[in-house]
């Protein structure tokens, strides 16, 4: 059963949108003409919300509404319609310094659990441009520059704690959307649990060796342990490359709902993690053996292109802001301080990569056992092929929670994952 | 100037206390008698409050209150009320998992930033008890199972996220203790700050170290990091010798008025920190050297007391609750299970041990070097002796902020410290 909800809530259908729409006259103005003018339509993708996309004569709005219940799920399992305040607070956090890399936020009512932003209509999912094959050459150095200005933005490094405590402890309440991290990557995919889903019966054998994998559970624990307790800044919370909108030229990062404080490692370990389901899935997909070498082969080189472009980004931010609590600027002023405070940017940049490997691993487990799924792996219809594809990712995915450390950069972690992918082709 | 106060707030003197308690019924009835009754002392002994032991023909009570100033310092360091807010709030999350170790709560004025509390009329404070060489059997095992009683039941070990973060969030708020730590923990001592007081002239030489010690300051940023970023369990926040009291069979831990989340080492490093403070100085007040020899060994002795206490309460709790988050019970069902289990307990405490001994170090530094200076060393009115036993306290406390992994134990930690304190004196 649905939550109850607060007094003035509805859910949005198409005529809703469309009253809803002209109540807001800068929405209204936006989209120009009357409202009959406007086109509406679906355009949902994600798990939990209902989105709209809407035109008129003047230009576009995207409209995305809270249910009280998980939309793919149904009314089966209930979910408080705060999500869309915690994605809007976001917004508000981040968005002056991720201009151009997120949608812009038009209007939040808080009534309705309702964000009307900026659509982006010649995007498209970047997850669902990489099953297709298609490359996009700025997309993943983008996310990494979004990855990098709106955790540096909100940590201790670029801000006394009295401006990031207060935000620190709004996002605290970000509950229900923090809980199913905590159960769908840390908990589910290792125990019995009836929203699991996997390639049966051929992964049966698998899930059954997870389950009964005492230093693989142990790990997974320390990192969600590590995911609630290491709060270095305001996390996307959910950046995987379903959460990232495309076309030729423009990169955009949308749904922030799970935003939430936490080990900045968790967003970066999701991106890699996706990278590396497309990198696993593609010969799934792929015509060729060359189309899937090629292709194979850039995912794989974007790894490094990825975590460089994060390293770049937030180091050069490091180095110049410098008005934190965190390594306060007094104490580093003469050449050997400089040296000094350059090795502990070092040491934090080789934990932050050992965190990194480590979510990245725990989240190809849970999209390949778990309860939500990735569309890559989900789309290839022979359940051989996918279940052989999907135990490649266990394998490198397992190494990666238990032993991250074996992975001194993100050249090592090509190699290790097309010597899986090879290997296994010619065996 | 002292800052603005809010309505119907007035500083308590002794006949301002009085009328208070009249006008609380519990309060007047737990005095007894009337008003004019009770003997009314003022028993100020921290930095920032004033303190009243209230006693009448019924029995005591202890009054405390914030000033809108540092108390120590005068109007010319205005601070907030709200201090008290934070430490009732520290009794309220903690009361039911420390009774028997900490003053038992009466009452809270949220007007006059007011507490009223169990009066230990009996109890000394434990650092002055420890200059004057006494020794107390139970005490320093006491307030280590404070800190494992107070920090596990407020961590995510104990309870789900939804029942920590809100607590997180609160006590997030505690701004301006939290600025103290973090000016006169982390960051004062390296730097020119025109609150820092030395032994002078004959450590001048002993501070420009300091401050010329890059690595060192490095190091010490890197604490003051993890400090504002782990949040591992609710702190007392400022657990030193002078926040317990004692007498031959009791003692409690009292002024949680700093209390924050944050790493867990943080606690036990101040106290271990001071522990070490009174080891060093302790020459500078006894009368002959075997006296000094064997007050010195119990304080080294109770080094790994207070390590092994702390960690027995805390695992003992930690395997039997399994009712959090943080490394679920869901995930240890077998006999395998459990002893991955058990290796993540060891390595956990082993980053504690980590923890504890930097922290540890970057306290000794700045009660010796900076603002708030401690009675064992300030008592000692010979300013060559007191500087002495300074500079190899704060020899062994470089080694701990820097290299705390040198410290296997607090065996080696003892030996150490021995080492540095009997070779300076034969040399």
């Amino acid at each position: 059963m649905a939550l109850p909800v607060p007094n003035g809530y509805e859910p949005l259908d198409e005529s809703g949108v469309r009253r809803w729409l002209a109540t807001a006259p800068s929405l209204a103005a936006r989209l120009g003409g009357r409202p009959d003018d406007w086109r509406i339509s679906e355009i949902s993708d994600g798990n939990l919300n209902v989105v709209y996309a809407v035109t008129g004569p003047a230009g576009g709005v995207c409209v995305k509404q809270s249910l009280p219940y998980v939309r793919v799920a149904g009314e089966s399992w209930p979910m408080p319609l705060d999500r869309t305040y915690f994605e809007q607070l976001h917004f508000g956090a981040t968005g002056a310094h991720v201009d151009g890399l997120a949608p812009r936020l038009y209007h939040y009512d808080p009534q309705r659990y309702a964000i009307a932003m900026e659509l982006l209509p010649t995007h498209q999912i970047l997850r669902r441009g990489l099953v297709d094959g298609r490359r996009y050459p700025q997309a993943v150095a983008r996310v990494a520059e979004f990855a990098a200005r709106s955790t540096f933005a909100t940590s201790v490094f670029a801000q006394p704690f009295e401006q990031v405590n207060p935000r620190l402890a709004a996002f605290a309440g970000n509950l229900a959307l923090t809980r199913i991290t905590v159960d769908l990557i840390f908990t589910h995919p290792y125990v019995v649990n009836e929203r699991n889903r996997w390639t049966a019966p051929q992964l049966d054998a698998t899930v059954r060796g997870i389950r009964d994998d005492a230093t693989l559970k142990a790990a997974a624990a320390r990192l969600g342990h590590r995911f609630l307790t290491k709060h270095e800044a305001l996390l996307h919370g959910d950046l995987h490359t379903g959460s990232v909108m495309v076309n030729d030229t423009d990169t955009r990062v949308i749904d922030a709902e799970f935003a939430i404080y936490g080990p900045i490692g968790f967003d970066l370990g999701l991106f890699i993690g996706n990278l590396l389901t497309a990198y696993f899935s593609f010969p799934g997909h792929a015509g060729t053996t060359d189309a899937q070498s090629a292709h194979g082969e850039w995912l794989l080189g974007e790894l490094e292109v990825f975590w460089q472009t994060f390293r770049r980004h937030f180091e050069t931010q490091w180095r110049a802001v410098r008005a934190g609590d965190g390594f306060p600027s007094a104490l580093f002023s003469s050449n050997a301080d400089e040296q000094a405070f350059a090795l502990e940017r070092e040491r934090w940049f080789d934990e932050l990569r050992l965190d990194t490997l480590g979510f990245a691993g725990a989240e190809i487990i849970r999209r390949i056992v778990g309860f939500a799924h990735n569309l890559e792996f989900e789309s290839i219809a022979d359940a051989v092929v996918r279940a052989r594809l999907e135990r490649r990712a266990l394998g490198l995915a397992r190494r990666l929670v238990v032993a991250p450390s074996e992975f001194r950069d993100f050249g090592v972690l090509a190699a290790s994952a097309r010597q899986l992918a090879t290997a296994a082709e010619t065996a």
